[in-house]
């Protein structure tokens, strides 16, 4: 045989994972280090490939497994099919890349009726001896054979209720005994054939099943959904069992070599004497703290403690270590980089850059943009009592606290009435956004992680729990029932967002804070990233905030915000509606005043970081009242007998602009810059609002960095027409105010031309800012609010979509044109600043993304500059997808 | 002197037109063939260019030009600034590229106070010599000193009224010497300086002037609109003047190798004797046939038919040739190709080909694309007798007689009633398009060729005439005021599209003819072409008229309009309202069995050819009744006490559902093959009727291709589900029918993302068919309906557009991106098929460019057909840009 198949823990490499899959590697180097591993060997995942193609290969590799048992033979002292002293084995999956809860396995392999009675005698303990067996038969009847493992539980409870008893090692030997025999009717009922007996028929089984299983439907799912490759394969280990349960110096346990809560710096875990890995799973005992094995058994926990310091020394990462004590000796069973709380993951990266073992970079690295979204928000506080009312998906992370409604309206009114609500509906729907906006957590029965409910609570920064499917929610009756429980409108629950719970009435939360250690974290990233974080902000608070969150700039200053506050609308109503530009200038002239105002202050408050001011974007109708409000009104005027009145005439005059306006698709239509080029004097009067308050500071020496950011620029034309006003204007005022200053004019990339002919434009524009919320929406030819409530959740439902486009930017269509249009920019000017300032700046997917396309800067929420700060080191270091 | 910045005559090349301009290497080709020319020299465009750069280049040629005027004077026997016989010359602009209107012309250069006795001396016609220098100077102050020309006809005018005569030729020699003093004044009042009296410096300000000429305004707009490059610069013509007035052995005229009306061969035109070039266009004298030259100046005569056919022979193409007779001598002065009607176009191309005169090729390049449209309409029987109501622009081809009316409902109404109706409006809206689609024809006084008017009237195939600004409409009063008479509603009135004219009254017209010899051109159109065109239709009869004007295939066959039928519509309601897949099911079978129908109409009728069936395509809420109309209906049953019935049952169930559908952006919402993906069944439906109407046919023998289009598709998970059901469904049909037969399955390429992911498209679309009207809404982001109506035009009036890109192609943006759905679609798929179905399909600038990304086909409304495939002969032959 040319290629070598199978590797002993011996010969096999730490970092062959892609060869003998994670938990292989992992087994080699522990051996390879010097710790104590139960022998076993490996079957490659060469092996599993060539399975897929040809299954005869096991007919190939059959005589080195054979000769691979052999060897276990002799470093265990024991016999496969030894009837005195039985070799018995695990078999387990165990792929490059962790898949959690595909793993297959089958443990006491080895066990037929006459070396189950070597092992009882060996262990001295015939109930043992037949529990492992009946186990075996239960495990490798459904891992082989997919028999359905209730037939077997089914008939081990019917025995415990004849035997009066309620735990399972309350089951004597003899009736074990039994069970064993009816395991095997079950199985040949089942199957249409006998339970083999051959260990090596069964070992052979078992490992094509492991093979087979990599090809299963849900693992096949997992994968697709985790963007693994299908074609890695999966490889096997095949170990010797070793016991804890042979007697008290026998025991079990799971350590971490830090607290996975916390982070402190010690181990921690627990450990049960004379028990099986399985004890300490199943709740029957408790298992004592691992600080306790100490005084049970000193120079094993001498040896624990060495070899888990060794451990974690030699991966340089926290630890996660299952062992075994066979007969006052310690076993390490497995070892993995342990799983620890958003907390935990930044003390311990700082703690181990502090000792030496790990430098900043890698200390980013061990930190997840998605951790760092648990630390930004409000968590229930885990030291606090609390019962579980329902489990389901952790759709959007954070906790809320509230009483219970049933209804989006309900969920408005009582916010209103300065209630706490969590909003409880089977699902959700675009109706319903009033409800959402209005609760402080928000639950559903039914849907996944990108739901109506997941999608909308996530972008507004809510906890939600989704897809709790255990809870039956009674619209009519507006109740909740869940594990027996019935809960009415009004009760108080819980939503713990980050781990999909929802608790019975109020638990303590606790606040969301940054540590000083998480702050040095990000600035670590910052030296790494490759990109500047900047954040979406139009107020001066918001800027503080971003600010404070570490933003460097402000990516996108939305003016018309401005327009929707009530002192300012009426202007604004003047404004649309006036008959010619004289009536426009005296509307401008008040609003610019105005507007001057709201620049000083974010442009103070952002102490010299760049500023960009998008002009003003949305079509002019959403400044008006309905029409059916303006009938209305209308209506009762004409009832109070005042049709005549300077009022009526002005309901009059808006309701025939509210006509004019009207669009059937407005989304595509009469807005942005558009409106600036048929009313000059809008877009003039906020460049000189804008230029006016640079020339105000400049003047009290406070440093400003303004840019002009001109929207839904689509020809080089209207790009030329607003970089000439904006000159024209900045020239104007300099000479006015007898300043100098510095600005840049630059547009918007939100729509599938100006990504084609970026060259043109960027001959004006001097920077390019990506809207990809709108260009989304031109690239897919979806409008956002129908796409949602009508389709795009059913795309994604039957896989057209992995994500919804709106979250995670789609490379290959939106993401192809922003390369283009990076590309061609940067032809015409090579040093030009390309940022984002759609919802994908915060996203970190789409973070990554951007970084490979050499971005400048990415913008998002304020609340989201850390996650993004993080992201754009993680997409730096390559660590993202 | 290195350059050779002035050319003889005699010296210049016929080719040599970007040097010496269209005009001056003309009359060089007439020399060289040993015409009679007046003899003359040429500054070249090399010389302008430089002049633009550096005016002082004068300095370096007067050397030359001074030489060059010497030469003249030894050719003519004259003497420049000679008092007894004067040499007297033109000078005029020529650049190389026509650009009719542009032309600056000073006659009689070198006429002062002394040479002006030498004229009347030499020409023994003192009034000639003194017309022609008050003549000399107007055109001069005007061309050099930019004198407003008025000044001078206001002078001219208050003599004719003191001398109480009409005609200028009624003004006697001496009161015409003492308006030459007048004018004289007029001058040095206006530049503040004396007439020059050198002739030297006449000749050197009226070259420069010339040159300058370049860079006016006027010329520099002529030459964006006709996409002109501005660096080609205008050479100067300096020739010699001569005279058909200096007695009856002079005479002037102008003629055509052929009739420029009819295409006929012989020779066309009129003359006048003893008379100069502007009387006969001034009108004064009436012209006699050229015929009757013979019987005048036989001798002439008969020179000028040899030389004339010696002309057409050298150029290969119709002349229009003026000459001038100058005592008993023949002199041509110019030669150019004549313009000339469409049916005569393709009467002289077939006949020049018959001749031996031009091959195929170069008859195909003589007939226009837009010449087409004109054959295609009917037209005003030019020999009828008919009074000119106004004059605009010929923003519509063809002609329509009807009553004058002056809103949209009004010609809806009267249209009705059977009346054929003109409507007049100062301008057109969107909410006009009723009003214009039921006139015959539609007439503006405001906006250009690109006006809502001008470009619905072109989409409709109807004429109209825009811009007509000597029109005054009187809306209120519903008149039309022009010339100064007034029309009223209900006035006949005939619109000439073609030439921009309306008409008193009903003027006769003449149907639309296909000559055979068109139809011979358009056969060796299709040999040059390298795209085939089709056409879109709906129904049989359109598939018939489409092949009858030459489609190759049906590119575009919707099937929603089969829809729209009234027997149909309730059925497709019923489908609509269904609560579930069962409902629909029902509505779906009635509507199969109607749809089957259709389908084997149009296969039938298309021959084999291919036949591309477009799946269902617009929101569902087209096909449903407006939300006001359900309430009125449910108001009044509820008002007849029938709120209960099952009538008002239905209603309240369609109300719901119109709710359920509204979208915010139905441009961008659920439509297209997201209907498919939803209602899986309806396309099933669809496909199914498709391809039992293929079994059908197949079993009679009958050849059929279909090809199964699905709209709006933008990802690869559509396209691939789409194909499977397609395939799995032929495959049923097959066996089920016990038939086997040929279908392709492929789509729209509508959508930004489609085209970016063209080569995952392709894996599983057979073939691609650009739908740019939905691809230009997308791309730049404009919904048509909205930006018509409220930015496009000014847009195209601020010069951001040259054309409305839903007309002609934007080549940067859209086009750019079918380069890369091309590109990528055949990198996959070599071979694959790619056509276009957007309107574009029938405009010539849109084909040029279908061409050079090497479409297959291009695809339009069926009496388009002959345009594009003329269009598509000029694209291959690089004549169109």
């Amino acid at each position: 045989m040319a290629e070598k198949y199978i590797y002993n823990l011996k010969e096999g490499k730490g970092d062959q994972k892609l060869l003998l899959g994670g938990k292989g590697a992992n087994l080699c180097q522990m051996v390879q280090s010097g710790l104590p591993v139960p022998p076993g060997f490996i079957l490659t995942t060469e092996v599993c490939r060539k399975y897929m193609q040809d299954p005869t290969i096991m007919d190939k590799v059959w005589e080195g497994i054979k000769f691979s048992v052999q060897t276990l033979e002799k470093e265990t002292g024991k016999g496969f099919n030894d009837k005195s002293n039985p070799l018995l084995v695990s078999v387990r999956s165990g792929a490059p890349i962790s898949m959690p809860g595909m793993m297959e396995t089958i443990l006491n392999l080895g066990l037929n009726d006459e070396t189950v009675e070597g092992l009882a005698s060996v262990s001295a303990n015939r109930r043992f001896a037949f529990d492992s067996y009946r186990r075996f038969i239960q495990m490798f009847s459904s891992v082989v054979d997919e028999v359905d493992a209730d037939l077997f539980e089914k008939a081990l409870t019917e025995l415990k209720e004849r035997l009066n008893v309620s735990f399972d090692y309350e089951v004597p030997a003899d009736e074990l005994e039994k069970l064993v025999a009816e395991y095997k009717k079950i199985y040949k009922t089942a199957t249409g054939h006998d339970f083999p007996t051959d260990p090596w028929e069964q070992l052979r089984k078992a490992i094509e099943a492991v093979f087979k299983s990599w090809n299963i439907p849900r693992a096949v799912t997992y994968r697709r959904i985790n963007k693994i490759a299908d074609d890695l394969g999966t490889a096997v280990n095949v170990i010797s069992m070793v016991y804890g349960n042979l007697g008290d110096d026998c025991g079990t346990g799971v350590c971490f070599t830090r607290d996975p809560s916390t982070g402190e710096n010690k181990l921690y875990g627990e450990f049960l004497i004379n028990a099986q890995g399985e004890d300490v799973v199943a709740g029957i005992r408790t298992p004592m703290p691992i600080s306790q094995l100490e005084g049970a058994m000193p120079k094993i926990y001498k040896e624990l403690c060495e070899l888990t310091e060794q451990l974690e020394k030699s991966y340089r990462e926290m630890q996660d270590i299952e062992f075994t004590i066979e007969r006052g000796k310690l076993f390490l069973l497995q070892t993995r980089s342990g799983k620890r709380t958003a907390a935990s993951a930044v003390k311990i990266a700082m703690d181990m850059v502090e000792e030496g073992l790990i430098d900043t970079k890698t200390a980013v690295s061990r930190v997840s943009p998605e951790q760092v979204e648990q630390l930004l928000h409000r968590q229930v506080d885990k030291d606090a009592p609390h019962e579980v009312l329902a489990v389901g998906l952790p759709a959007s992370p954070g906790a809320g606290v509230g009483v219970l409604v049933f209804s989006a309206d309900e969920a408005e009114e009582w916010a209103q009435e300065g209630k706490s609500v969590i909003l409880a509906r089977p699902e959700t729907c675009p109706d319903d956004i009033h409800g959402l906006f209005a609760a402080a957590g928000v639950i559903t029965s039914r849907g996944g992680m990108t739901s109506h409910a997941a999608v909308v609570a996530r972008g507004m920064g809510k906890p939600a729990v989704c897809g709790c499917e255990e809870m039956v929610i009674d619209l009519e009756a507006e109740t909740l029932t869940s594990r027996g429980k019935t809960y009415k409108k009004g009760d108080f629950v819980t939503v713990d967002g980050s781990l999909g719970r929802i608790l019975v009435g109020q638990v303590p939360l606790i606040e969301a804070t940054f540590s000083e250690d998480f702050k040095t974290l990000l600035s670590w990233a910052d030296e790494l990233a490759r990109q500047e974080v900047w954040a979406n902000a139009d107020t001066p608070e918001d800027a503080a905030r971003a600010l404070d969150f570490g933003a460097k700039g402000i990516g996108l200053c939305r003016t018309e915000h401005m327009f929707m506050a009530t002192d300012r609308l009426p202007i604004v109503q003047q404004l649309i509606v006036a008959d010619d530009l004289k009536e426009r200038l005296v509307a401008l002239d008040k609003l610019k005043v105005i507007q001057q105002q709201d620049f000083l202050g974010i442009f103070k408050a952002m102490k010299g970081y760049p500023v960009i001011i998008r002009l003003l974007d949305p079509p002019l109708h959403e400044f008006m009242p309905k029409e059916p409000a303006i009938l209305e009104e209308l209506e009762g005027l004409k009832k109070a007998g005042k049709d005549d009145s300077k009022e009526a005439e002005d309901l009059r005059r808006k309701l025939a602009k509210v006509r004019q306006l009207h669009e059937s698709n407005p989304m595509l239509g009469f807005r942005g810059c558009r409106l600036g080029m048929v009313y000059p004097e809008i877009y003039e009067m906020q460049i000189n609002a804008i230029l006016e308050a640079v020339a105000d500071l400049t003047k009290e020496n406070v440093k400003v960095s303004p840019e002009i950011m001109i929207p839904l620029v689509g020809t080089k034309e209207e790009m030329r027409f607003f970089r000439e006003m904006a000159d024209r204007l900045a020239q104007e005022v300099m000479e006015r105010t007898g300043t100098k200053f510095h600005y840049l004019v630059g547009t918007m990339i939100e729509l599938p031309r100006a990504a084609m002919v970026a060259d043109q434009l960027a001959e004006h524009a001097q920077f390019f800012s990506f809207g990809t919320n709108d260009l989304t929406q031109t690239v897919f030819g979806y409008s956002r609010d129908d796409a949602e409530g009508k389709f795009l959740f059913q795309y994604i439902d039957k896989g057209v979509f992995k994500e919804n486009p709106f979250s995670e930017l789609d490379r290959d269509g939106v993401g192809g044109l922003m390369k283009i249009a990076v590309e061609r920019g940067r032809k015409t000017t090579p040093e030009l600043s390309v940022g984002i300032c759609g919802e994908h700046g915060g996203n970190p997917s789409s973070i990554a993304f951007c970084c490979s396309i050499d971005m400048n800067y990415v913008s998002c929420s304020p609340f989201r500059v850390p996650v993004a700060r993080l992201a754009a080191a993680h997409a730096a270091l390559g660590l993202l997808k």
